[in-house]
């Protein structure tokens, strides 16, 4: 750089950098934010897989942009940097920055970790983002996460997803006997208490699995995703409602040194592009779901089926056992369901004649 | 400034703004991300009232940390800089940068903008932001207001509101005949065809209004809003579901050539800050509209009713003859409702077996 070009330049930093009568410290702080982060982000979905996977890449766009490319996000898919189940530790440990994934899959960890996704038969999205934000449930889920050096935010919701594909029709909580289901984490626990045998296969073995009849069912996510995967061709039946994950939450997780290391700005920046996206994938997902569902069912056939009502009201019974018990036999776990269970409780009561009443309403014609 | 202190600073800054290769023109990129911006935010709302009036303050908040003060926005009531209905032409010919409210209010200027709200028996609030960012409505907003100089940002949702507060009961499309009821809008004009005389009164004078019987009936947003108005006081009937508006998308608006003038970086920090309240506000009234229902129909005694089935059916079907009409009369109209309409067909079909059969199911015990 010539020096007739820096002169003027210098005058010019000054002038912006330390305006009038600012001190030199104010003046390091402007500096101090012209420094550039450079981040790993590690999921535990496949690079760019639809809806669940995107929310990471859009937060990394959303970041970059609003931080004129101080802070550098990027994104690895699950097994680029580490596998999908390491995400955790990888960013507990610092090897990379922030992490992609739902907070059930690190129930090894701590069994409190399913309640920040989804529970059998609990919240929908709309009130896991109302008890989140306004209900406690944020303040709890970074309590729960600071030991493990994390820093928790809410990046992506599916909305209620489906039961599941089965090779044979369920008239009966006796059809459920005997049924070899790929159905992991709770909705897996409350499945094998009425006789079905739940197992747990990593979502790329489950078209083979299907196929070859080492398993009779299988839950994946919605139409969207379940169309991609090709289940069609591998079971008859799609049943619904997804009573078991009624609005997952996906999770933003950060390692906690990391984010203290950021200035004030780009923690906002952070938090906000987090909050965006948690919107952003249920938004994708409500436009989606139904064109996949019409495919499924108009092109390839498939057999659409709700669930008879009183295997319902089973799974419901068996499902406040299994919570229970997992309370009694855990102290965080206990006032974390505690917190969920007074707010389902309160936002069931207006959802009924709200939104629900509404859905109803809408058909009435 | 000492120079012995400023010239370290200046090789600093220099190395800071400058980097290894950059040129000049990188340079003066960086002092313009310094410069700041002061704006101001006229909004529809009392300040700081409950639910749709924090949408403006936490944007203003949010925006202030991501920016590190370089976009500072002062938030103004209602009445404070301009009348509640003197937003838009505020925003428009820049009296103001930007504006929060309710698109609706400007139908005298487009009968196209309630599309951009809510229309009676039309999409909730998850449906809404699953069309303007994955349905193409975003678009059409952007098209809508573009001859009036202005950039619309979806800006917070109520969720399902309540029918409204009535004194007498409703239990036949014949006791609506000759109630006169504020609900303005759509809603008033489907009302008026089944025989309601519907009007229209400003918030502030709703409560003397029904004290003195001027009206029989009013419409305002739901428990936690409706409570803190005393509606209880003056009315023994609160009726739902909120047909009217189910999912009213509240918007910021951005002087065009305002927004034009902001650096990248601040024009992504405004968007992203919209799409964060836009949520924010939904999970506010999701959380706290059972609380007030709880304490509307505990501590007061109000009677909660639902409209009849064969009353929602009748406004169904006038709904759909209203909005045919106007379609008929105005080009952007028609386009714009093909495409929410095409996007509600098939976001019904979705969530009856979704959202709406998991509210079903949740129920069975």
């Amino acid at each position: 750089m010539k020096l007739t070009r820096v002169l003027p330049l210098m005058a010019c930093l000054l002038l912006a950098a330390c305006g009038g009568g600012e001190s030199a410290d104010e003046a390091s702080v402007q500096v101090e934010k012209a420094k550039t982060y450079q981040w790993k982000l590690v999921t535990t979905w496949p690079k760019n897989y639809p809806g669940l996977g995107m929310a990471a890449e859009n937060f990394a766009v959303m970041v970059d942009k609003m931080s004129a490319g101080r802070l550098k996000v990027k994104v690895y898919g699950a097994t680029q940097l580490v596998p999908a189940l390491e995400v955790f530790d990888a960013v507990s440990q610092g090897t990379a920055e922030m992490g992609h994934g739902a907070a059930y899959y690190w129930k090894g960890k701590t069994p409190t970790s399913p309640l920040f996704t989804s529970v059998p038969f609990g919240l929908n999205a709309q009130e896991m983002n109302g008890w989140l934000h306004y209900g406690g449930g944020m303040e709890l889920w970074r309590e729960l996460y600071e030991p493990f050096n994390l820093v928790p935010l809410a990046a992506g919701n599916t909305g209620v997803q489906m039961a599941g594909w089965f090779n044979r029709e369920i008239n009966s909580l006796e059809d459920l006997k005997g049924l070899k289901m790929r159905i992991p984490g709770l909705g897996g626990e409350v499945m094998s208490r009425v006789g079905v045998e739940a197992v747990n296969i990593p979502g790329g073995e489950l078209y083979t699995s299907m196929q070859t009849g080492v398993i009779d069912a299988t839950e994946w996510v919605g139409p969207y995703n379940d169309l991609a995967f090709g289940f069609h061709q591998v079971a008859k039946y799609y049943y619904y409602p997804g009573w078991h994950e009624p609005g997952p939450t996906l999770e933003l997780i950060v390692n906690k040194p990391a984010y203290e290391s950021l200035p004030a700005d780009l923690q906002a920046i952070v938090e906000a592009a987090a909050r965006a996206v948690n919107q952003d994938m249920l938004d994708d997902y409500t436009a989606r779901n139904n064109a996949a569902l019409n495919e499924l069912v108009n092109t390839h056939g498939v057999e659409l089926r709700q669930l008879p009502d009183d295997v319902l009201a089973e799974l419901n019974r068996v499902t406040d056992q299994v919570l229970d018990e997992i309370a009694e036999s855990d102290p965080m776990f206990k006032k974390v369901y505690a917190s969920q269970k007074a707010f389902k409780t309160e936002a069931m009561q207006y959802h009924k004649i709200s939104e629900e009443a509404y859905y109803r309403a809408r058909e009435l014609k």
